[in-house]
């Protein structure tokens, strides 16, 4: 006979359209694993294990077929938070947390997050390691951001580079069709990390060569070289597309959004949030150059947006949340799944553990030498990466023209 | 022998994801007729007759596979203009173009488009009559507004509506995720007529009742009421969603957006351009009510996105190009094609005709009896004129990630 076990998974910080496919592929595991018996899922992340909010998953999850829908879900099946463990002496939040895995019969824990999330899985295994629990602690990455380190990329920006590269594609196609000067400006999200604003790159092809300008946050920005740029580049077209990154700052590390509006509220880690940068540039340019000038915030459109989302990203997400169930059972504890691309001219990544005390609170930027020189495109090499994160499209299944999704209302309750 | 003469098609106003279709169902009804010889295509609308700047589209669309890209390729192949036509006596606009048609041997000229290219048609009808001309004139109808009269729906608005319902879905799950009380405000176009806002209520289903409120242009707007609605409803539910019409307006008539920003331009039509209601409801709900609060605006994104479109919306603007042909060969001229719907139950669409002057410059707006008596929703009897127009998900064809449209080079131009 098997010794078994449950096992509690949940979800934390911001949505991408990728982190229930790795919640789908924790289920799935977990379903065929005779070792572990049920599966729980916390409601809002960390917050409903201090709270007792646990789902049964098991008993919603009974066919294949859910966890298919699931995986093409956007967003967070089980909610979110963002919520920083309190580790002051006083505090017995981690005895409130193992205190519920034996409540429950649970030995294996899966957090799927960002870096915040990271930090909780490695004080977590810090603490049973200490405290001599036998609960095998999993963090599975997810961030649109992907500014994870020790992992090649993360699920969720895929299919958010997918969406930027899409999109600006199609504005392309919209803002060609008018004889008239233009300057269309995208602000796409990423506070410290370019990636997302780089992968904008992507929308480039035989005949659109926009977005003409990228600005990332790794490299200071200039009003003065922005302007010129733009000048410069209306003597050689009709059209230009710029991408620009939220969290662009000056040479003095300001906020070029913050120049006339002030940042609209903080999370509960204290990062600012942001926005604005896309309309404070919008009026530099109707000022200083006069041209027609639009900007576009995408906004949560570009971390949720499921109908096009990328496959590669689906599966990879579904894949490590699958290999987290791998990992716990094989003893595992304080990692965090990651993807190691091969160095084979096809694209191809593999699933690894790396010591997530070395990952959390971390933030991976892109590399100054994927920037070109003057600062406002990205190189060859980097275009290169982003490539296959995109590629694929996965099946949704469509009702009436709209998508069918698992249904969330155990987060829809009432005030 | 059959006499063979040329035919001239062109797009003007807004762009759409399905007025490329329509275009695609013109080429391929005059490829499949002897009696037309040569498909000429005039850049950017009306402008591009009146400076002779003609593409050779049959040369360019030699075989099926073409055109179906372009029936999957948003905004207009051949460019736009919002340009009126002068009427001025002094004015030798109408020669110009008939000399055009003589010089490139047209017997036949398409206009797609919305409410100003309709007048245009009409226009160039009334010349051709009063003066004898054999050119037969046709207006295809597009626009996303779906505001034009004598037809049913307009192609271009099933497939912009369809992106604003599944994006409003993907917004909610995006939403729900955080246990915190919030208001988010979605910025629908849409200056006059509200056809497209109401779409936001097809986001409905099982588990999700947002949008919680839908405001409509057609319907004078309380902030009073507003406040009081947005409070309540905070009552009964965590997570409130809005659609709002950027062109809605107080008893008084002014632009809610207005209050406290100008209107940012116009168009050559002397329409304003609008922005701002969603901010400006947002700094509403934050000094009032003080809950986190967040606007978006969809911009062109709706109008654009190919990723959802309807394939219900790109099929019949593809039948809407071809029997434009159709009517053109049986001597018909002043027309615009309409979709007339049936009273069956299942949804279906006939093709018609009718006198262009009947419908040019006018606007349809939703019937009063299709909003709620409190001017906050829409009823059951507007959503099931909606549904059936965003049914069906086009075959896009993907590579690397992204589609493959029709190379626009030929709008990309050097300044």
């Amino acid at each position: 006979m098997i010794l078994s076990f449950n096992c509690l998974v949940a979800q934390s910080g911001g949505p991408t359209a990728a982190i229930n496919a790795s919640l789908a592929g924790v289920i799935q595991a977990s379903v065929e694993n005779p070792s572990i018996n049920k599966i729980y899922g916390a409601l809002n992340g960390i917050l409903g294990i201090l709270r007792d909010q646990i789902l049964d998953l098991s008993a919603t999850f009974k066919n294949a077929e859910d966890i298919e829908v699931l995986k093409s879900t956007p967003a967070m099946y089980l909610g979110s938070c963002r919520y920083k463990l309190d580790t002051s002496l006083k505090s017995n939040q981690y005895q409130m947390i193992f205190d519920l895995f034996k409540r429950y019969d649970i030995k294996y824990f899966f957090y799927i997050g960002g870096n915040d999330s990271m930090d909780t899985v490695a004080r977590l295994a810090t603490y049973a390691e200490a405290k001599g629990e036998d609960v095998k602690i999993i963090g599975i990455p997810k961030t649109i951001d992907n500014d994870l380190v020790g992992t090649d990329h993360t699920p969720g920006f895929g299919s958010a580079a997918k969406f930027v590269a899409h999109t600006i594609l199609d504005i392309a196609h919209d803002t060609y069709i008018y004889d008239q000067p233009s300057i269309t400006i995208i602000e796409v999200m990423g506070r410290n990390a370019g990636w997302l604003t780089a992968s904008a790159a992507l929308a480039r092809n035989d005949y659109n060569k926009s977005p003409d300008l990228i600005y990332l946050p790794e490299v200071p920005f200039s009003t003065f070289d922005f302007l010129k740029d733009c000048r410069q580049l209306l003597k050689q077209k009709k059209n230009i597309i710029i991408a620009v990154s939220e969290g662009i700052k000056d040479e003095q590390g300001h906020y070029i959004s913050s120049t006339n509006q002030t940042t609209s509220g903080s999370d509960g880690f204290g990062h600012g949030t942001l926005s604005g940068v896309g309309k404070t540039l919008e009026s530099l340019v109707k000022t200083a150059i006069g041209c027609k000038v639009r900007s576009i915030e995408l906004s949560v459109l570009q971390r949720s947006a499921m109908h096009c989302a990328s496959k590669t990203d689906l599966d990879e997400a579904y894949a490590l949340g699958q290999h987290g169930v791998m990992a716990a059972l094989d003893g595992q504890t304080g990692v965090m799944l990651t993807l190691k691309r091969r160095t084979t001219s096809a694209y191809q990544a593999d699933i690894e553990t790396v010591d997530v005390r070395k990952v959390a609170n971390q933030e991976k930027k892109v590399p100054l030498n994927w920037i070109n020189p003057a600062g406002n495109d990205v190189t060859e090499e980097l275009i290169a990466y982003l490539q296959p994160l995109v590629a694929g499209e996965p099946t949704i299944t469509y009702k009436n023209g709209l998508p069918q999704y698992m249904n969330i209302s155990h987060l829809t309750a009432t005030a």
